[in-house]
């Protein structure tokens, strides 16, 4: 294939990318910006080789300890469990937590093979024995594999005798009630405190 | 900087991708497509080395010679001068036009310091010495600059005795009058035929 029909197909790889939108990415960096399309090209290869997972909290990191995990100032007592790096990142944007984190790369799904070995609840029930952790905060997504991935983790916190919150679910602020599903309105109602 | 961060950051370069499609974008290729990742960074690299421009019509290319420009099958007595390779693409993937390309990489504006060197008149020049070409194809954006290429291409035909033409502006197919803004229709009005 003649370089640019290839460096389109490469560029639809990327996640939301369409045929035009490659198009007009693979012109703008080959007619204006060659520097961008260079440094992303060694950013890249160097990110795939590179990241790995932190041997403590499953993060991505090119660590082997994350700065996460390694940040003295954090709380070692409090450990929030997650579905993924990005579920992280959005905690660590929008919430005051200095805590730790657990990545689990995806929720309990028998359909798509993922099993509570590789979650990596091994390596969380380890973390847990330890005796430092007193909370574990489940910030699973409210779907049902989240939600089972959650019950998962509460009988495994309750065998530990430690403490296990789950993030509240209900009305977004600013949501109108008129307009939120019924589900999430009704779980609203009965979880009222 | 960390890797990830790095990477964002160079993501975010592309056109049309801000911090949080640079994320997901990010996250997507180290969570569940490396490979995309890796290739994506080979061609990168292989076509902002590679490509330069056609030496005949200035088109990107990775050959000396376009393959539009060294196709016998198409008709070299017509040319058609495009602003940009973009543009060239959007013709050749609409229309049947089978003649050859003149890519100016742009269009007059002292502004932008765009001349008529910077824009190939010169090579341009030599193509209509030549003696094949009898028609000239004038496809510049209908804007002011667009247009005040058009006419010095006019001109240029006009001294060597070449048929020089220009795409019809006027309401677009399927657009309703109502609609339209009032300089198109003024001039799909008066250019009616």
């Amino acid at each position: 294939m003649a370089l640019i029909p290839e460096l389109i197909e490469a560029l639809r790889r990327l996640p939301g990318v369409g045929q035009k939108t490659a198009q007009r990415m693979a012109f703008h960096l080959l007619e204006r910006d060659r520097p961008a399309a260079i440094s992303l090209s060694r950013t890249l290869i160097a990110a795939a080789e590179g990241i790995k997972r932190c041997a403590r909290c499953r993060n991505l990191t090119e660590l082997e300890i994350c700065t996460l995990c390694s940040n003295a100032q954090r709380d070692a007592s409090l450990m929030c469990v997650v579905e993924s790096p990005s579920d992280l990142q959005a905690i660590e944007i929008a919430t005051g937590y200095r805590g730790h984190y657990f990545v689990l790369h995806g929720k309990l799904s028998p359909i798509e093979g993922l099993g509570p070995r590789e979650l990596g609840f091994e390596l969380l029930t380890q973390h847990l024995s330890e005796g430092i952790i007193t909370e574990l905060i489940v910030a699973t997504n409210p779907t049902i594999e989240g939600e089972a991935t959650a019950h998962f983790l509460r009988e495994l916190c309750s065998a530990g005798g430690i403490r296990c919150t789950r993030i509240a679910h209900g009305v977004p602020m600013g949501g109108e009630l008129e307009y939120i599903d019924r589900s999430t309105l009704a779980h609203a109602f009965h979880a009222r405190g």
